[in-house]
């Protein structure tokens, strides 16, 4: 973990809206809290993406209370923040460049939602040929519907990690890594 | 649908291996092979994407039978072919480049494996840009077992599916194209 830069995704207060629906892991901030204060302590990289919006209706639009960073996942004045408009933290962005400037190769990613801007970022970094580890315990999403079907926050969670596992990347946990105190 | 072109993924004989375990909808290549000669018939664009791989001993490395196409989707001498090495379509080819330069902005996506290949093609596609209608019966994918936890592949399907829909595409089913035949 000693060179991998502590990716933070979409920690902003639009996903504090009831209308999300049902959601698992409620401890996810917490832990990404825990760990932004790990990387932070051994002088590590650590590196935001947050999701914008061009529609002024959005949560996500710029100025909307949504768009802020949580208190958990809240940047320090000198951590990079690279917005994006789409789910994926390498389209449209210039993540992707700097990653390669810094010679960073290796990623820990954290944030919401699992299944869809953590899934899809986490895909892409490993299809650029980052090495991606993903804390399960610092993710989080929610319930979704299809065909009256009706999904639990924590089946969509559960059976995206194991489609992302070792097909796209290691899976971890919070405590795990600061256990290993490394 | 008559300007959109049909993305074929990975219909290849290596997922016959059984080493993959029990899969869903093995009615996935028949309905790939009824959706092929319809768009055929109606001389609209037709790409094909195949995993490719560096290991000799990959299922997937030129030369083993399970880089072959199968025989439902084996592309006509007409019809592109884009080897990808990684799980998206859009990552190490120049997909993104034809779909652009042959004016092509809406894709109908069908394919192996709904989780991986499929699903991380999706959703670049729709990062990109493009309209993506996703046929869910003209997909499938293998069961998968995390934290000694079994999935089977229909539970796979059914939530990868529910996290895609809207936000990456539209879902259909290939009765629906070809019952409206147009």
């Amino acid at each position: 973990m000693q060179d991998a830069a502590l990716l933070v995704i979409d920690v902003q207060k639009a996903f504090d809206d009831p209308a999300w629906g049902q959601r698992n892991n409620l401890n996810a901030e917490a832990n990404i809290a825990d760990l932004l204060a790990f990387w932070r302590a051994k002088q590590r990289a650590v590196i935001h993406v947050h999701h914008s919006a061009e529609v002024a209706t959005s949560r996500f639009y710029p100025g909307n209370v949504g768009h802020e960073a949580k208190d958990e996942g809240r940047p320090l004045p000198d951590e990079p923040i690279f917005k994006k408009l789409v789910n994926s933290a390498f389209i449209g962005t210039e993540l992707e460049q700097y990653l390669h400037t810094h010679k960073i190769e290796k990623l820990v990613v954290v944030g919401l939602t699992t299944d869809h801007c953590v899934s899809t970022s986490v895909r892409m970094a490993a299809n650029l040929g980052f090495e991606v580890t993903l804390v399960s315990d610092a993710t989080a999403t929610f319930e979704r519907k299809l065909d009256g079907i009706h999904y639990t926050a924590e089946q969509i969670q559960a059976v995206h990690l194991a489609s992302l596992n070792d097909e796209f990347c290691q899976l971890t946990t919070c405590s795990a890594i600061l256990g290993a105190g490394s």
